[in-house]
């Protein structure tokens, strides 16, 4: 059978570079970098060469780069870090209602230690109008914590804009780009951002692996009291291994970002363009242009997302309904019901994304499988059975 | 030139098996454990089975295991995540005065949010008195932590003992087993403690991967808010390739301990037995007998330490002077001048930690060597000038 990763998104692959970059240091070079020896300054030299490598892929002082262990860590540390370490210039913070978990959970375990928190809507599109970031700052406000591109529906957000009113006001702004870094061109002047989260295993890095850009002059409480790692922000032993690898995926995707571009685009344009005409009912989220490269994300209604998953699977094709790191909690996605969606489309949420492997012939097996598989959950379904009675169009 | 590296409390090499364990998840399992599709299943089996091993390394529940990216992420989250989440109940948390600095640090932490510590003080070889811990507990105690054994002197602590305090009492007891799991028998039932942490790099797993394994029933608050990973007492994908290398270590650390044991505990008794003859004014540190089998520590009187490990270095050994998370802020270890030496004496501390590729050359080799290496600083030292001046007898 056929098989086809279309989740991407959840993770990706190592590059075979990657792995080879990273193999010395889970073999002859097991040093401690903290170490002052030969063994040790091996391994710190090869920490300190990553971490110019993650800094130029965003275009950042490596001094400014603290490495993590994954995306939520960066996001926590982000958020609950600012924010706890300003409290005595204020308690409120602005989140939008689409971020992710570890943004959002980040924000309401702030509100147990006394701070406020306000949520920015977004448009039906899932875009955030940086005019409504503007409303929701107050004077004590103290962090402000908005996504570059959203991963369940691909939409890119206007942080340059949102950025122009933080400055002007001096509020920190921090933005989770995990699912833009190494993706689409990030530059953290260019944006106006103040910090920055990334992640390894979204731009062919391992899993275990994620960095946290902060701008110098921004405190931070840490989360990992310890050691002096990473400029005492972040004790704990390095992941020598994984923080080569980041660095070797950074690398890669700075030199070839606009290749990997180029490649993606058009698959997504196609399954965002052929597939709801292959299946009816089916309408795609997020953003039609202005959205991630390799992403396409759409709900087929009257369908039980999860069950459309484990059919897919079946057919050897591997892809998400939504966020990975809640998947296993089966509700309905927070994202797709702040876009204006009822509980009962969100349900039938199904994201497809792209990656280097993926190839026309890829698109070709989903465009070919979907329809049977949609038609054998719609028999199924009492949902489609009362619209079809009441002999309903389409939408 | 002879490579002689006794640095394995900072960290010790891969073993063979474990890399070749891992090196699956760095290549053809790619997926999310999270995601709901085959790729995800193999990662997630994986990471269950990893589960399983280290859960058996301590003789707990695989469904109480934590995987953490480091010991100073265990601790953080031992210390700060069952204080915080108990604090409606009280706001007092014991420690010993010679934990690592990811255990006092997070203490201090504590302070931040209205917590009062109370630091049990040691004897001079650094042994904790159960009945300290006793006496420092008050009504409004909501955590004791205590380490199993300390990193830098190699004491192992009467945590048994301790435990029957705190069970008596229903305070939870967390002990930072860093030091030990992997390395001498540790049994979560048998100690009697309600956490425990675990670190890879202390038992030839990689770098970036530990665990903290918590009894069911306490509370903890999470360091990384986000998705329902680790029964949501810890958010963010999972480190599949370094969990694989963290259970896969933790097996064979079972499997081989007694074996193990009886290699380095002569290795170690040669050095603390043979080092101070060999070299005048040196002083073993921590317990002569109850210590670490790998863990030989001195204090070189007359010396500058971190002299002491540049000139070794220069000779093709690897040592540290104290805890490889702080040997680069050069300062007096906290743990010296608790077991009540001086800052002069402290300063020339040398800890030699042995690991599984050490062999009598290694240590014949180290005993030559030191005798040289100590008379040329010596030589330099305006103590030991006016020491000799005095026409001082030796210690």
């Amino acid at each position: 059978m056929r098989k086809v990763y279309l989740d991407n998104a959840s993770s990706t692959p190592l590059l075979p570079e990657v792995k080879e970059a990273m193999m010395p240091y889970l073999g002859e070079v097991y040093g401690n970098p903290s170490s002052l020896h030969d063994w040790g300054d091996a391994a710190r030299m090869a920490v300190d060469e990553a971490r110019e490598k993650v800094a130029g892929l965003i275009n950042a002082s490596p001094e400014e780069i603290i490495f993590t262990s994954c995306g939520t860590e960066s996001n926590n540390l982000a958020v609950k870090g600012i924010a706890l370490a300003a409290q005595a210039k204020g308690k409120h913070a602005v989140v939008s209602a689409i971020e992710h978990f570890s943004v959002l959970n980040a924000a309401k375990t702030l509100e147990k230690f006394g701070f406020e928190v306000t949520e920015v809507p977004v448009d039906k599109y899932g875009v955030i109008d940086p005019e409504d970031v503007k409303k929701a700052i107050r004077k004590d406000t103290v962090l402000v914590s908005i996504m570059h591109a959203n991963g369940e529906i691909g939409t890119i957000e206007p942080i340059k804009e949102i950025a122009r009113t933080t400055k002007e006001l001096k509020i920190p702004l921090h933005t989770d780009a995990i699912a833009t870094a190494g993706t689409i061109p990030v530059d953290v002047s260019e944006l106006g951002v103040d910090a920055l989260s990334l992640a390894g295993n979204q731009f062919y890095a391992p899993k275990g692996v994620g960095a946290l850009w902060v701008r110098r002059g921004i405190r931070l409480m840490p989360l990992f009291d310890g050691g002096i790692q990473e400029g005492g922000r972040r004790g704990g032993t390095e992941n020598v291994a994984g923080i080569v690898g980041l660095g070797k995926a950074a690398e890669i995707a700075k030199a070839n970002m606009a290749s990997r571009i180029s490649q993606l685009t058009p698959l997504r344009d196609r399954l965002l363009k052929e597939l709801p005409v292959k299946v009816e009912h089916v309408v795609v989220t997020g953003h039609p242009q202005n959205r991630l490269p390799g992403h396409a994300s759409f709900c087929v209604e009257f369908i039980e997302g999860e069950s459309m998953l484990m059919l897919l699977n079946n057919k050897g094709i591997a892809v998400t309904s939504g966020s990975a790191c809640t998947s296993r909690a089966l509700k309905a996605s927070h994202v797709l019901i702040a876009i204006g969606l009822s509980h009962e489309i969100a349900q039938g949420s199904i994201l497809f994304t792209m990656g280097l492997d993926t190839t026309q012939a890829d698109i070709d097996y989903v465009l070919e499988t979907m329809p049977p598989v949609v038609e054998r959950l719609r028999q199924m379904s009492p949902l489609y059975a009362k619209f079809t009675k009441a002999g309903k169009g389409g939408q």
